[in-house]
């Protein structure tokens, strides 16, 4: 272990982060070493979790510190994840974002697929006030889904350009992938990955049993 | 932590709450911060879970005492759960109610929408005898939906105008927002919980295979 | 604690039960102090579980010691579960059954409801062979569904008549009620639990996706 | 325990085996003393699970050396699984495999009877690329499905001449029985089992909600 790494060890978010990460995992929401998390430490940097990890096995060192230029990306300490570049273009599109967590349920990949529109309005369910800035039910709550692609450049480029159209109200879903939150802090993002997850679940569940949703 | 607050850590009643919120977030029945709990602390108060915590996480910190007059809540050391009043209306209707729990889960989320009519009916379940009062799974056993709403005091006035037309069987559904419990103790608060849970999932899954309630 | 239920505390076999107990209730097939347990404990004579106790939290002394003689129950220790007769009945009928066990998952209830014949027919599944006896998939195993009574005696005596015209395959349902398992073992029992939930399970999914059994 | 089983008790490999075993079990991958696993000794050795084993509970020594010679199979410490033979098959074809998983999920059970084709493919999920090999979820990834006999040696044949003619991607199912995974380490055969579960998982849904693969 280098320097570097040593002291990733004893830094508060990056414990925090891996202990969300077993949370996460507990639910089944990241199998087969899938998603990916990372938390702000500054201005243009985060820690992003490496490739290929099992993240409900996360230690502090398999963080790796990655810094952003524009779309440029450099990361010293080894390989982070695919979809860092979406990481790193929601942490420069909000100085707020503290966390941005990305998850594979079953839930929201199928979701993701059964809705074929390039969004949909949750209404009526009080758990849209877990979102920030959810006030009612009675608010209609947008999803966005993104197509998935395999140039993950060019979904970040997407996302930015989505930003400044219409809020993304913290989530977004990418179609047959999964499911991007974020949040101003750990439990805000917590907050949102799980409400976004219930809003998916009862949705599911409401089609299969009314045929529409 | 001031005194009020330090002894409170020891109340054994704050203490057993706080280990059955374990156990419910468990069940994934208390997501994204949501649901609130409460046990009385004599004839006009009661420990309120304070608002935005985990409901798995809670120590006895986190619950609030809460004394009413009427409709006139008062908290002194914070803010109890935007749904106090509900808890409170609950325990001036009948004094011998000690705890009192709402939940968030995905079926009775989906159940409160599915059924569009105010109250359903379950007939021929042995799990109804789970609900104190019922003796027999060929006894009908109503439960009321009441449509959401975010003006809370409202709401616990209807629940007030209904309590005295028709036994309300120690739960009511709200529409797209979840379930409440209540019972004379912690345990059969939970049972409560347990056994309308139980019955709302098995009539779900019903529906699902037969298409109709 | 009497000497009696002293002597119990040591018991192994009071031990393991309520150990299988807690696994029970971990996957959600004891609901709301629901369901119950018993072991064998001589040729007329088993420990069966208190009512009204959570079966996840079971300590030796919540198993009590009952009686048969017949249909006559004897249980010097207190108030055994309501469905103890039935229990009874098994160990008459069957000399070498060690444990019985009753469980109310959601799958078990709602098949139970939607299979309106008396019996169901397993066929092409695997699992069958975890049923002892059963050797091939191709082997159908037929599970047969009771209807639901308070009257535990009557009950008891129909599965008894039912006992001598074709075998139970250590399993039986009861309409709207639950699952019955026995074995010649602990460890037979689970899995015949096991393998009849995951049964009933399969069955109920098929059903779902096809719209016929 | 003999010298050989005691020189087992400090095998990595087992130790390592054993603990993924309470994994896929807390999973319910394995129930009822279902499936069997194995990890490779050598050239023409492995250990493999003991039969009727609870794959949660074990421990190194339920772990049976069996060789091989083509079909012939050699097990000199006991009962290996019964189906000992598709194992050995599995390693033969492929000297790299180095852990071989078979499991009896609901899903995959249910999922292999619905196909009632000899193979599913599966596209658009961005989880493909769980299975080493496949880059894109514009990919299709089949999925073949053998019929289930309980002649195992049988089986074992028709997935060698299988194998020869079309890549079966570190998965099989046989049809009513479940899902064997394969992998050139214990983590990489951990991936290949949660995300082949997974997919079938999201194929299984979306067939639910759209009555059509």
């Amino acid at each position: 272990m280098n320097s570097t790494a040593h002291v990733q060890q004893l830094n508060p978010n990056a414990i925090a982060l891996c202990s969300l990460g077993r949370w996460i995992a507990s639910r089944h929401w990241v199998p087969a070493t899938g998603g990916n998390f990372s938390i702000r430490q500054g201005d243009n940097m985060a820690l992003v979790t490496a490739s290929g990890k099992d993240k409900g096995e996360l230690s502090p060192q398999d963080l790796l510190p990655v810094s952003w230029q524009g779309a440029q990306l450099t990361s010293p300490l080894g390989t982070p994840s695919a979809e860092t570049a979406l990481h790193a273009q929601l942490y420069q599109l909000d100085p707020a974002i503290k966390v941005v967590l990305h998850t594979h349920s079953v839930s929201a990949t199928v979701f993701s697929r059964i809705i074929t529109a390039p969004q949909h309005a949750f209404i009526g369910y009080e758990m849209q006030k877990a979102i920030s800035g959810i006030n009612s039910h009675e608010q209609a709550l947008p999803l966005t889904i993104f197509e998935n692609t395999q140039d993950i450049s060019a979904l970040a480029q997407q996302v930015q350009q989505r930003w400044y159209q219409q809020p993304l109200h913290f989530g977004l879903l990418v179609r047959g992938h999964g499911l991007y939150v974020w949040g101003h802090s750990l439990e805000q993002a917590k907050r949102h990955l799980e409400g976004w997850e219930f809003l998916i679940n009862c949705e599911l569940e409401y089609l299969k049993l009314t045929g529409k949703p």
